[in-house]
């Protein structure tokens, strides 16, 4: 029997985390995320778990320590936003290319500057090449269920890379929903013993991790780390399969909301998704047929199922909550049209940035979407593909 | 009259520098990229320029320095590679968010782990979507000319963004070739002063840099900063054009090589286009209609103008010089699918990913790609689009 | 009953902490002190103390972690050595000047440059100004001892200072000897638990900790720090009477070795005070009346029963194992001539520096000081007062 | 011609700087010495001298840096006050056991905490045992003498030691007074080249500079360096005699102001001098016979003479504008009373220690510490010895 809770996403992460009970968590305070060590080092010091919590002085020692345990053999676990993801940044590579399955809790936010601390995708956009698989999470719910699944995929032999989940930072991370937790024991049984195949402290197999790797092979090393990338999609589904099992929950890697009949579609990640499904249910209840794809699996990017799932929408929009000041479209965008153009599908399709800085998204800024498709839906194309929305007049 | 010389790519962009005369250059020492501070600062001592020299404790400093000295109304220039890029990367985004034009020579390396010092665009493409302005240069005589015409673009008022200017370390930043260098006087008179509207040093109007920028106005700061982005198109035409004027020599958004009549082309950026062109006259020789188009501009992106140019191909191949380990196609190739989506074409492509940590590119690797491009023509479609080349057996 | 071990210095110094259980450990490796905060974190991973172990990323952090925790109202304590103390330095003086009764393990050895790992009391000596008050040790036993003394006395409320531990790096912290341990039970009985008065996580009184102090009050705020060193006296001479009462082992201020009847005697500290007893008993058997004063708390200076103690001799030497390089002899020296000048004496008296950066100290070279000694004695009066022994010829 | 001008004592000590011309000065700005620095670094910029100003990023930085610059074999000063002072402790001692003849302008600060910004010796008397030759200076005009002579001293080859000028934080340093300042060409003269003997930027002779230095040989570089530090007194008393020449103004290791015929004198250092002398002129005019003797050189300490000099008075008085904290008289009284021992004195002697943290040291203060000296003169002896002065009551 799961659990009734009301939980913000930060106290949902921060829960999820105490129920896994890693080795070792190293985290440098900084908003929006700043409660998830705060509780967590609360349940350290009430004796809740039994985690080594390493108080580092910088963001960049915290993923430096993190990368240290996982290493030595230990299971690892992280949270930041923004600037403190910038300033880990160097080390972020340096995890995913040791194969080290470390776990962050990511709270989007702005990434400076100017200095603002409300939510958009910019700091997640910024490491999208780095190696780490990304999921994202609509609410607290979604949240807490990645990270129960996260340790499982990325610790498999198979994949072997770190692992983050991210939530809006305020939108989610400081809301009171309701939620539903798994028993303590249950969490426990399926995140499983981490069992690491190499590492520092086994005393039988002397190893170096993150020596000299010149012309010689760094190429192929880093063709597999891009095969792990690959393989993570087969895990992320047999895990979330399994999870489904647990608790009656399931996770794609995106979730179809009424699409499959839709001839106009938005597809975005995270919680506005939620405000999108209020307003799909508003137009379908005058009839229109619009539809929703929300991204729960960012990295890898499920390219051939999302072309696949959007190849018979007469319009779409790509929603991206940060701007790639590429001239080009946003970073979410690129990775559907890509995918598109690669499968053979010419669905007219825009790009719209949004939301930056903590702009509210409003369901009257989504219908306005929906009403855009429409005319691009009846004018077969895109006149003008690179769009905002929710900017001031 | 130009002046005929011999210069390794890192004399060549110090030499620019020499020249240019900035009012303030900060930077740590990082291979490859260590001697253009060492040749710069030897400068200094010498009286060859006036230059402060600021001797940083950090990359993270150097870009702060840069950041301060700009702010302040000063000319500001840095140079780095790889993980000094990393551990700037907090500053790199405020850098350009606060509309600072500052120049930078990034000597393209390998970003960790495992430990590379060699080349590849890793780095580079860690910061696409930092809001910096991106040329890459296909040679010491690029990588010159891109830093003579840096400043014009940067401080241009319609644009005033940073600007870095890409070359393959090791390969052309320490291999010496003939190289056509500008006259002193002309260079200063071309790149002329830096007139900061606003700036911290202006007594006649105190203002503030970087403050709290919270949900009211982010969004359109960012699309200020979105549209300067674009405007930056049309003045790098300009002050090309003018370059052109000054010393012949022609920089479009892209070079086409023998792209006109072909059927197949590769799309590659720095020195490998060099091997390409060998393998292109090659080709031709015995008749094959191959082409290649060389991106100099990589930010902003020239979406429209690139698929234009590949429309009326058979089948093209997109070069990555990085994995953007997201299973998806590298980020080159990402760019120019989503253009070729966005402007209705459907040409067949595919994505390879080379070179990686210094594998060396040779014109074997280049035929190969050709020889694929030519059975997709035939094939008129991409089996398996995600591709490398170069990779141990 | 006590319990008969074989330790080493660093041994016993770590089982005192763990019997002591403090609240945070914060410290950083340096050596010879490294085998403290090891042996330490062991046990609180064992779980054989419940204290926060603070892996701190220098020196400086350590001191001012131990602020930290102090200022909240936890026991804190530290180890290090030479210039692990000279990079808390700026900590050292904020910890006593805001009465938080810290504990450091001392492991002296040599401060840097040239770099050299072994024993000297330079470290020591430059912190005697600091506001600490500073025990030191001629073995492990006393090692241990003085540590188990020490909250009781730092943590008096008329003391409130930090205490630090002195010993002699490698010749008694990697000395393994015998030791007679307290058990557990007495050893927290004796400590008894830290009540702060005043402190920050005491809710009912918000205090505020370190703010300004400028010329209203400082002077003031010093003088009842020196007023607090003066007292410990007082509760030195209490905490170690109960401790024999506790041990059967006396500790006063200094031991006087067979001074009683002596005509001429030397004053040190640390381990040198066994080889010089070892001297005595030798010279004593020959029928020489000589005599040793081993120093033990050296802050605050009990000078004026240093120079009652002395008083009686026809010449004494004071041993330094630092130079102060102020052309006027060693710092125990100084004090030691301070003291007899304001006690009106006129013993003739001479400064030795020896045993520099690890040199050993034998007893022929002591022997040699008592020979000296006794031509001193003979004339009456001291020809060259600032002296050497152990220098190579 | 001398030039007569008004500054304070900071545009004093930035002066001379600029006369001096150094090739570096690295230095990190902390109250009150700031504006050294400030003034010092607009010489740079204006080009009025062309040293290399390194701005580093912490006081520990700036002293590495001058440590780096004079082993390369380059003439390198910086400026401090208190807890910079602090903060490049570690490097302080490196600098004189490297023996590098690196000149440091201290404007004296009260160390913290809790934080102070004002007067007092603190700072000094924490390095008094570091191997610095130590200059104490009553106002704008002796920093500035002390200043011109420092380099002649440091780097003579008998000597080679760092040096630093003292002078009262904001009392002298931010005062301003007359001055007669030496023409540029003749400070110029006088200070003359610098010219290392040994030094890394000589091809000729490769050397390592600060490596390992275990037990065989440390005593013996300590002994040189202790030697080098005696030897100082000789060489400050020939350059002092030298710009007397020059300048007509006589500087000794300390200056007797109506000492000869006196009965009682206060003996202290830095700009209480001045208001003593004031006392002592009031004094003497009501047929007091009072003294003072003013220490300028306090490292290397002039034992024998100090006590030759007060060897003819009834009672003594020692002035201490910090406390030792060991219940045992301040540092400077120490130094006095054990010179007075070893040289067989027998005056009465009191430890005053007064004007921490910026107290105001006024007439009435002295006069009463004049007072108190003639009733100890009549007494004979002095029953409190430990005394303090401007307390409040």
């Amino acid at each position: 029997m799961s659990i009734r809770e009301r939980l913000s996403g930060n106290e949902a992460v921060a829960t999820a985390m105490k129920q896994i009970n890693p080795d070792v968590v190293a985290a440098f305070p900084i908003t929006p995320s700043t409660e998830i060590p705060q509780y967590f080092s609360t349940f350290v010091s009430n004796g809740l778990v039994d985690t080594e919590f390493v108080a580092v002085e910088s963001e960049h020692s915290a993923m430096t320590a993190c990368i240290g345990a996982e290493a030595a053999g230990a299971r690892a676990m992280t949270a930041t936003s923004a600037n403190g993801l910038s300033l880990m940044w160097e080390m972020i590579y340096i995890a995913s290319s040791l194969r080290l399955p470390i776990v962050m809790s990511l709270v989007n936010r702005a990434v400076s500057g100017p200095l603002n601390i409300h939510n958009d995708h910019s700091d997640a956009m910024g490491v999208r090449d780095a190696g780490w698989i990304m999921l994202f999470s609509e609410n607290n719910q979604e949240a807490y269920d990645n990270m129960v699944m996260a340790h499982r995929i990325a610790e498999n032999k198979d994949v072997l890379l770190p692992l983050m989940v991210c939530q809006d930072g305020f939108i989610t991370s400081h809301s009171i929903e309701n939620i539903e937790l798994i028993e303590d024991d249950k969490v426990k049984e399926f995140v499983g013993q981490y069992k690491p195949e190499h590492y520092l402290l086994n005393k039988k197999e002397p190893i170096a991790v993150g020596p000299l790797d010149l012309q010689a092979y760094l190429f192929e090393h880093k063709f597999q780390q891009a095969e792990a990338m690959r393989n993570a999609k087969k895990v992320i589904a047999e895990v979330s399969a399994d999870f489904e099992k647990l608790t009656g929950r399931k996770y794609s890697f995106f979730e179809e909301y009424k699409l499959d009949d839709a001839e106009t579609a938005i597809v975005c990640m995270n919680s506005t998704a939620g405000t999108a499904k209020a307003v799909v249910d508003e137009l379908r209840a005058k009839g229109e047929k619009v539809g929703l794809l929300k991204i729960r699996m960012f990295r890898p990017f499920p390219s051939e199922e999302i072309a696949k799932a959007l190849s018979h929408l007469k319009a779409v929009a790509v929603l991206d909550k940060s701007d790639s000041l590429n001239g080009a479209g946003g970073a979410l965008f690129e990775d559907v049209a890509s995918a598109m153009y690669v499968s053979g599908n010419n669905v007219p399709m825009a790009s719209y940035v949004y939301g930056i800085g903590g702009r509210d998204t409003k369901t009257d800024d989504i219908e306005g979407v929906y009403n855009d498709l429409a005319e691009i839906a009846k004018a077969g194309k895109v006149e003008n593909p690179y769009r905002y929305f929710g900017l001031r007049g």
